[in-house]
């Protein structure tokens, strides 16, 4: 569940959502395959996600660089995912974007 | 469950863990007591908490500047609560310092 990421500096798309619980088998079909593509992508470093109370969703997303994740932003099939978001699976999110300064864990 | 944040830039701790499931009484009363202390530190802008599958967690708190971070980690009850979240509660951690660059949602 801990994504494996390397030495910061690297980036990070902070994704946090209330669901709102239409077509929610098409969303998580839709979930997985972004998932997958997302491995595809350059500069792809891992995610987590969890669920929160009242249908809420945290994914972070790893990346090497901000133009990784500006590119993954633009790509065609996820665009159609982030439409899909907005207007059906989700009722609210906030998208952060952030540089990983330093880490540690044990 | 989306914590309001004020502008870019500022500060978060992202939180990645694996509880190891020992002590959860103790555990959940010390979690909601490190969430009540956070709020009256200087700097706090709010956090986001979240489950994942295989007693994982998700845990994002938001800072004014990495100063506060710092100071936060140093508490006296917070110090406490971390050597326990070692020696007890988690089986292992990632703890990302990270600057939030760009924001948006709907």
């Amino acid at each position: 569940m801990i994504a494996k990421t390397p030495e910061p500096p690297y980036w990070a798309v902070i994704f946090s959502a209330v669901q709102s619980g239409k077509d929610m088998a098409a969303y998580e079909g839709k979930a997985m395959r972004m998932v997958e593509l997302a491995h595809q992508q350059p500069g792809f470093l891992g995610y987590e996600t969890a669920q929160a109370e009242g249908s809420g969703e945290i994914t972070i997303c790893y990346w090497e660089t901000e133009a990784n994740i500006r590119a993954w932003k633009q790509n065609t099939e996820h665009l159609e995912a982030q439409r899909m978001g907005r207007e059906v699976w989700y009722s609210s999110y906030h998208i952060r974007i952030v540089k990983v300064e330093r880490a540690y864990g044990f």
